[in-house]
């Protein structure tokens, strides 16, 4: 089914070129044009039928329904009053950022039809290499509307993530960010925290108990430094409660109080089991 | 190969329950008893092929030239007395808990032909039913000798465990312990403190980074209770680096000083991109 005429992503990587794939798989746009700065990326995502056709320069979203930003944050802010002069009137305009609150207070400032959405999916691996036509089959996608958002840009987007294979669900930009720094943020700091106390000396003994649980640390440690810093109030917060917790189990062991370590792990084992 | 003409098994859960299917399957053993104080696992252990015959009673151990005790560290130290009484004069033992310098000292002490070891395979799953017969297969196993060690049974066990199919590698109970507080105790902490922490309202949202980051957290609390009060002083050791470590990153966040967080995170990528 087409939703829309020309679809432009600027950002070809894991997350852009994705969504490229499964737009020009499913019908869902007539045409999917790509922006990226890297020349190479332009010629991959063509290569991997990501996009129809692509340019380093801007001018080419001129005429699209739909502009998907799959830059990181920061670029996406620098980006925005460029792209504003550019596009058509009624193009639909979507982010696909980590954080939420900071982007869309802006972005909702700069383009008229504008909302939020952050896919939950992805891996530790970036680029275009990585992207695939069903990287958003049976995910769930976070739609964040404000009182600004129209109702046809809502309906008209929430179908477009459905298309794609998504789940949606709609919270409000502040929600978004404090459930983000939980179920998000927190793990990967706390992935990158447990890898860099390993001594070397032991890596060779790692199990799959290691290796799961800091899978995320091998993470891109730009993107992830700009989603911590977005995310600053939230994720000190998260932070904190995290590690309150840890000096908790830390008293417990200490004092060999086994009724109270057993109490705790087994609260947090029920919790996990219920995942 | 046969290794051993009998072999019992003390404590048929997933450790011990694979490692008996792994004897039959291999042949190495002529015959493969079990011991468990549940009934039902022992019908359930014989009905998996992972011992031939099986009793509530220690008695049925006493012609074993290979006794594997593979109950929780705790009951391995009340039993160890009981059945130094029943084995033969030149029988070998082994254990298979996770800490090593506390029962090690101690078995010993008690059994002439003894060494221990850690398979380092098994998951957050126990019980004879999730027992395989390749559960060691590629996986690493710790020997721990000491001084006491007598050369042929160090052999004969290294012999045992790569017949099973593990990689073999010798290191002290004390460095056993160190080595082990950060690669598999500290990860299950920070994944017990994690799950704990997020607010179950966001638990929904849950994807693949949380869960890979806590699926350690499902494990057995009484079982890891007692690991982590057995190994007390290396792992409250390694817990305050991993504090030290989230702090250095909160502070970071805080200050919003985006030169040394980016560097923490690609320290911490360099490390897990190696494992």
């Amino acid at each position: 089914m087409v939703l829309f005429n020309q679809a432009a992503i600027v950002g070809t990587g894991l997350i852009g070129g994705s969504i490229g794939m499964a737009l020009k798989k499913n019908h869902i746009c007539r045409k999917v044009l790509g922006v990226s700065f890297h020349k190479k990326s332009i010629g991959l995502a063509k290569r991997k039928k990501a996009i129809d056709c692509g340019s380093q320069n801007l001018q080419i979203i001129k005429d699209a329904d739909l502009v998907i930003l799959a830059t990181p944050v920061e670029q996406i802010l620098k980006l925005a009053p460029q792209i504003a002069g550019i596009i058509k009137k009624d193009c639909i305009m979507i982010d696909v950022g980590s954080t939420k609150e900071g982007i869309v207070a802006k972005l909702e400032k700069i383009f008229p039809n504008y909302i939020g959405t952050h896919p939950l999916a992805g891996s530790e691996k970036r680029g275009i290499l990585n992207a695939r036509d069903d990287l958003f089959k049976n995910s769930l996608c976070l739609l964040t509307p404000t009182r600004n958002t129209a109702v046809f840009v809502r309906k008209k987007i929430e179908e477009l993530w459905l298309h794609l294979g998504a789940r949606v669900f709609f919270l409000s930009p502040d929600k978004h960010d404090e459930a983000l720094s939980f179920i998000s943020h927190l793990p990967h700091i706390a992935a990158f925290a447990l890898i860099s106390v390993i001594p070397g000396k032991f890596l060779n003994f790692a199990s799959s108990g290691l290796k799961d649980t800091t899978r995320i640390a091998a993470s891109d440690n730009e993107l992830w430094a700009d989603i911590f810093l977005n995310n600053q109030k939230n994720l000190l917060r998260a932070i904190d409660e995290f590690q309150a917790k840890t000096s908790l189990i830390k008293q417990a062991i200490k004092k060999k109080n086994k009724k109270l370590l057993n109490k705790i792990l087994a609260e947090a084992k029920s919790k996990r089991e219920a995942l």
